[in-house]
Formats: C-alpha cells, sequence, structure tokens
C-alpha cells in the first residue's frame, strides 16, 4: 500500500514489484491529484515557456505503473491510516465514495505542502503555491483569463520564488520578488548571493529585500495588491514561494512519530522508526546532514526518488540504504548558475564548527580558449583539520554542475589540502590548467594554514 | 637550479620563492627554447585558429619571473649536470658559448620529447612533433609556405593526434589519420571509442586503422607521401602524434635512476630517489597510478604544474606531496566531449583486477528541458566489492566534464554502491531528476550483485 503517487511512492512500488511479482505482492496505491511521477521541478520552466507542454513533466502515466501490476487509484484522498487494523480509508474524489483498504507494508509518500501564511488564504483567485502540476495548470489558466494579468508579485527569494519570477518575466509580466531577508538565494552566502541579486534585477525584476508581507487585497474576487510595511504593491497574480513542510497531518492523526524538523524520522532503510512495516519516502520525511549529524528536512526530486527506491527495494527484500543528504543543490538565474554543497558559513556556525573561508575568481576553460567565461567558487572548510564542509559556485554556462565534483569530496569527507592533489581533467576547452577547484583547494589549504 | 622553463620547473621556482627570498635562495632557470610557462596543449587551438594568437598560450613571459628575482636564462641548452661538484654546463644557442653554474637543490624539469621512429627522420621539410611552442611556429609557417599543403597526414589516433587532425580539417585541409591500433582514442574502451571514431570521420577525415606507416617520401626536399603497407598516401605535412616520452638523457648521463616508465622515480615530495638535493617534475617523472600501484609516465599540463608546486614548497621549506594520478583526461573532437578516470577495461585486466562494467545512455539536462544532448557514461567496478575503478563519458555539451565527479569518487576509493546514494545536484537545466552518474552507479551495483 502506497499513499502518494508521485515520485517516492512510484519508485518504491516500481522496485517493489522488480523485486515480487503479483502472486507475492500486491500494490495498491493512492494518488490524490490528476497526475503520478511528475516533476515538479519543471514546473517554474513549463510556466515561462521554455518546456511547452504539461505533459513532458509527467514521466510515467497511471498506466505504466498499472502495466506493472500496480493498482493505483487516481483521485483518491487518503482520509486516515488505522495501524492497528492495517488499513487505510479513502475516497473518491470522482464522486466514488469511500473505500477502505487493508495492508501489511505501508509506504508514506505524501510529499509536501507549500507554507501558507494565514495571510495568503484569501478569498479571491489569483494567489498560487507552485507545488503540484494542478497548481501549474491553475497559474496557466490564470495568466491567461481575463483581465489578463499584467503585474506579479512572487513573495519568497528562494529557488522556486526565483525560478517563477524569471517565468513570470518570460511571460512579459512587471515582477516584484519580495525577501524577507536582506537578499534573495540566501541558501549561499551573502558574498555569492549579492551575484544573484544582480542577475534577478538584471531581468527587470524589482527586488525588495527585508520585505514582510501584512496582507493580501483582492478586488471583485481577484487580486489587486500586496500589503507590507512600506507600501501598498499592485498585483494580478500572487505567486508564493515561502518553502514547503512536511505534509504529515495524516500520519500525526495516526499516531507515527514526527521529527524535529516537521518530517517522519525514519532509518536507513526508509523504515519509519517504531512503526513496523511502515516506510516513509521523498518530501515528508526528515533526513540525516551527514555534515552536522542534525535532522534536516530536504525536500528535493532527487532525495525523493532515491529514498523510494531504498524503500521499495527493502520492500522487495532487497537491501538498500539512504546514508543521508549533505545539502547539495542548484539553480540557474538567466544565465547565471548558482550551486552548492554542504554547509555555508551561516550554517557551518550553527552546526558548531570553526572554519575558513576561500574565494576564487577563474574561467570555466582556459583564459585563451572561446567561450571561457568567468566562475566564482568558495570553499568552507573546518578550521585546523581542514576538512571541506561545503562549497559554493556561481558562474555562467558550465560552471554549476562542477558542484558534484564538490559534493563527492564533502561526501568523503576529504581535506582541503588532499584536495590540492586530485586528478580532475584538463584541456583547454574544459578548463584552465589549474582546475578552478584546485585553485580553490590551494588557497583554502593556505588559510587553514595561515589560522594556526 | 632549474633546468627546464615550462610548467613544472617554472611552479617550482615560483613556489620556492613564494616561501624564500632572495637573500636566503637564488634561483637560476635554464631554458633551451624562445618561451616560458607556455599551454602546450593548446597548440592545436592554435593552429586550427580557434586561438588566435601564440602569445594567449604563454602564461608568463621570462620578464615576469625576473621580477621574482628568478634569473630565467632563456635559450640555454643544459648539456651536462656533475652531481659530484653539484654544477651544471649549459650553452647559449644564441652564441653565448657555454657556462658553469653551482648548485646546492637542483630542479629537474626537462619535460617530454615526441616519440619519433627512424621512419619519420627525415632530411626534407614538413613532418612535424607537437611539443613546444617551436613546433606550432614551424607548422603554422609551413602551412603557409609555398606551394600551400593540400594534404595532411597525421600518425596516431590519441588525444594529440585528434586534435591536431581536427585543427588541420579547420585550416581547409584534407586530412588522413593513421592510427596503429583498431581504433583511435584508444584511451577509452572500444565501445566508447567507436563513437569518437565516428566524430572524427564525420568531420570529414579519413581514418585508417591497424595502419602501420613504413616510411615517409620526400619530393624536392618536402614530405611528399607516407608509405603504409597498403598504399602510398600523398601528404604535404605530417603531424606525429605518437605520445612522448620522458626526456631524461641528461638524468642518465649523470647517473640518476631511471624508472620502468623510462622517466625520473620520485618520493612523495618530488625528490628523485636517491639523490641528494635533486628534485623531479612535470613530463620526465614516473608518477605512481593509485588504482594499480604501478609506476606509469603521465605527461600532462595539470600533473606538471602540481608536481612543480610540491617540489617548489619543500624547496622553500614548506610541506606538500603528489600522491599519484589516477588517469583522468579529456578532450574534445568537433563538438563530442570524451572523459575517462582511473582505469578502463584493458587496464583494469592488466592490473589484475576482474570487473563488471555498466554503460548507460542519459542526457545532460532534464530530458524535457531545451538543450538536452545525449551523453552516455560507462562504470567499471571491481567485481565482489564494488570498488569504482574506473568511468569514462562520451557526450555533447557539459558532459565530459563531470568526469571529475568520478575522479573524485575513484580517489576517495568508493563503492558503486555507496554511489547510489550520492547528493549530486539536480534542476531540470542540469540534469534528469536521476542523474547520470547515479543511473550508472545503480546498473553498475546491479552488475556486482548479479556477477556474485
Amino acid at each position: 500500500m502506497v499513499i502518494g503517487g508521485d515520485a517516492a511512492g512510484m519508485s518504491a512500488a516500481s522496485q517493489a514489484r522488480r523485486r515480487l511479482k503479483k502472486d507475492k505482492l500486491e500494490i495498491v496505491a493512492f494518488e490524490k491529484g490528476h497526475f503520478t511521477s511528475y516533476s515538479a521541478c519543471g514546473i517554474p520552466y513549463w510556466i515561462g515557456g521554455a518546456v511547452e507542454d504539461r505533459d513532458l513533466l509527467v514521466a510515467r502515466e497511471p498506466a505504466a505503473f498499472r502495466a506493472l501490476d500496480i493498482d493505483v487509484r487516481m483521485r483518491h484522498e487518503v482520509l486516515a491510516i488505522d495501524l492497528d487494523k492495517r488499513e487505510v480509508v479513502a475516497r473518491d474524489l470522482s464522486g466514488g465514495g469511500e473505500v477502505r483498504e487493508g495492508f501489511d507494508q505501508l509506504v508514506y509518500a505524501t510529499g509536501a505542502v507549500p507554507v501558507t501564511p494565514d495571510w495568503a488564504r484569501i478569498s479571491g483567485g489569483g494567489v498560487f503555491g507552485v507545488q503540484t502540476l494542478d497548481d501549474g495548470s491553475a497559474i496557466h489558466a490564470w495568466l491567461d483569463s481575463d483581465p489578463k494579468p499584467q503585474r506579479a508579485v512572487v513573495i519568497g527569494g528562494g529557488y522556486i520564488g526565483v525560478e517563477m519570477a524569471e517565468a513570470m518575466v518570460r511571460r512579459g509580466l512587471d515582477v516584484v520578488l519580495l525577501e524577507k531577508s536582506a537578499q534573495p538565494m540566501s541558501t549561499v552566502d551573502p558574498d555569492m548571493g549579492r551575484r544573484v541579486a544582480e542577475a534577478i534585477r538584471g531581468l527587470g525584476i524589482e527586488v525588495h529585500t527585508d520585505a514582510h508581507v501584512q496582507g493580501i487585497e483582492t478586488t471583485n474576487g481577484r487580486v489587486s495588491a500586496v500589503v507590507t510595511p512600506g507600501r501598498t504593491l499592485p498585483a494580478d497574480i500572487v505567486v508564493l514561494g515561502l518553502g514547503v513542510r512536511p505534509n504529515t497531518a495524516l500520519a500525526a492523526a495516526a499516531g507515527l512519530p514526527l521529527g524535529v524538523t516537521g518530517g517522519l524520522p525514519t532509518d536507513l532503510r526508509m523504515r519509519v522508526l517504531g512503526a513496523d512495516g511502515v516506510w516513509a519516502a521523498g518530501d515528508c520525511v526528515q533526513s540525516v546532514h551527514r555534515m552536522t549529524g542534525q535532522p534536516i528536512h530536504a525536500p528535493l526530486g532527487t532525495h525523493a526518488n532515491k529514498q523510494g527506491r531504498v524503500a521499495g527495494i527493502n520492500i522487495g527484500g532487497g537491501y538498500a540504504t539512504f546514508p543521508g543528504v549533505i545539502g547539495t543543490a542548484v539553480t540557474k538565474v538567466c544565465d547565471l548558475e548558482v550551486a552548492r554543497t554542504g554547509l555555508t558559513e551561516k550554517e557551518a556556525t550553527k552546526a558548531g564548527y570553526a572554519f575558513v573561508t576561500a574565494s576564487v575568481d577563474s574561467t570555466s576553460r582556459a583564459g585563451y580558449y572561446p567561450g571561457a567565461s568567468s566562475m566564482t567558487i568558495k570553499l568552507v572548510a573546518e578550521k585546523r583539520t581542514g576538512l571541506l564542509l561545503g562549497g559554493q559556485i556561481v558562474g555562467r554556462q558550465e560552471a554549476a554542475k562542477r558542484i558534484d565534483a564538490l559534493a563527492i569530496a564533502v561526501w568523503n569527507r576529504m581535506t582541503v589540502e588532499e584536495m590540492t592533489a586530485l586528478d580532475l581533467s584538463y584541456a583547454p576547452p574544459f578548463s584552465p590548467v589549474w582546475d578552478p577547484v584546485l585553485i580553490a583547494a590551494r588557497k583554502a589549504t593556505e588559510a587553514v594554514h595561515a589560522d594556526d
């Protein structure tokens, strides 16, 4: 039994089915919405027009799962889980009434829900979260509605906020981005984030920082303005990018444990702690950050897929673990690429580390090779030991995906000194003879020693 | 005292100078040619026209080193090293006669010389190696000479051969590439190399494999043909891409030890084994391959710079080591990118490993995101343990530099199973939700288990 038909739930179902055929394991999956296994991360690109069709974002249709003998029940909302009776109660949202289904093993994969403050709960239309394809369809419909929206206010300057702000620009709207802290993209350090803020403004987006929203006004049932202490911003559409929280209402009601992040805590094999035969995966779980040892809510499609796969392999009688995350993320603003892994300065401080940092400006290719573009790499390394705690990259094309090299170095607990010897690839079309990662490692090593 | 004014030698000189000022350490550097610290790797792009000017390939002029109180003697060829008397004999090629200079510490950084079979030593003009900027200048001059060369034969299908073949095409010549094995680019496995061979042929280059050159013909003092058992190929210019060997004649004459690869063996700090106060770095040394434990000659600019830096830090009283290589390399043929790290199948077999392999075809970006291009990743993993032995990537833009992630995984002796959990970056403009590296790791893990 799977609750939630997106990446985590359906990966679990598929992997379990690969190992156990229908005569050994029946699989029922309930999905509240209209879609299975879709790319929520692709929604801003669909809204902005880079991706033309919604269906391109659907990795696998319900029919594909049914062909694998997975009984997918679309538009079924699970209302309750009874752990003692080992059954769930679900309602068919297409009008088919309530059903009860028993289970031996339960996969809880309900995802996350957008953080929606009270002021955002208005009766009129035009305020949107960006979480499901249904949200995306609603935004598309609103942008095409009459009168055609001209002014967008995006609230929240994180990944989704910035991506949606750019999408709105691409749709021809005037866009204001409101960020409650001193700078958008606060998932990177301020020295790196400044470059992102410049790129956002370069798109013609008006960025207001330290902006606290007090309310939303409506006119004739449609959103008309966003109110902040300083001023009232006219708005024909409001997009919320305030982050998400684990969707655990059902789990809590069923008596499952919730972690300090609000997500479901699991063991390495994705079994919910203390709950026999109950598994969880995806944006509703709490992970462990390998560099802090602390729980973290890390709602990303890549983790959801991996966690679902791990749960499914174990349910199917195999063995797999999900050993935690290190906070890797990447995005793009216009042609500026931004990536991070491990801990930022702020996160390292919070975790209790003392550290040094090193930033270098270099290029994506040999300086003399056509198309070389500038990039900045920043490393954070533990004081004295030189343990690589984190890395950040801001650059143009061919820059950000290099974060994976740093991610694997963080994962393996390399010191920046050992990193200076890494055998990284070099040819003029791909990097300077001193790869930017190596230069950054050298500089960080010097900073560690200077700090002795 | 430094012999050789390119990357390794001048890195050593610069790093030593950073730590010890002139009153503590005098530095003399002899360079036989006209240039210091240049990018030999950039020569094919300069010949092909992508890089317009030779001077762009010079990272640092002699004057820049002199400003650091490094006494660079250009056009000085060292004739002999006397280890007992601690002096070298050099000749000023500009006609200044012989000089003797004493030393306390010697850095041997003479680089490599192109492999030149007897048949390539002809009296006429038009046969070129590609090792120094002087070689590049000579090729440029020959291509502009009268009668203007129309037909090029490139002998050897490795990195330099393939890059030079493409450069010749870009210069408008008809190009034949001769490769003695079954396929060009034999630094990757045949299944991956096939794609490279197709790309080379796609450029209009005629590729002859299993081709053994018997001789070169000249007419009126200019090269006119390359003779193979099958046929005689007309040629107005012949480029040799037969690899290089360590330039150790001076070292051997001085009684320094030579390793099995022909290069100078050193300790971790780049001290020549058994030779007090003698250091070596760059294309003339022998390195250790970390995945085989065997010596390897790995002539690459990136190693030369690192080794020179390590020698210089140690000479300057600091501490640094060069812990070996893992065989990372990358190149580009037209828009096809090719990269490798660790061991290929052939190399793994030779080293004594039993292994499994896994190849996956994936895309550089989410499949639905504009500009996604196809790429193939192949992993080689040890039987039973799943230790990642090597990786290869063939793809289009944004593909090959991902090899660095695999290089760091190899370096850290990761298993492919642990790699399935890696926290790599994901966003639609940068990768599918399952990054190609993760998919390859999953498939390799399955192969390891299937082989149990």
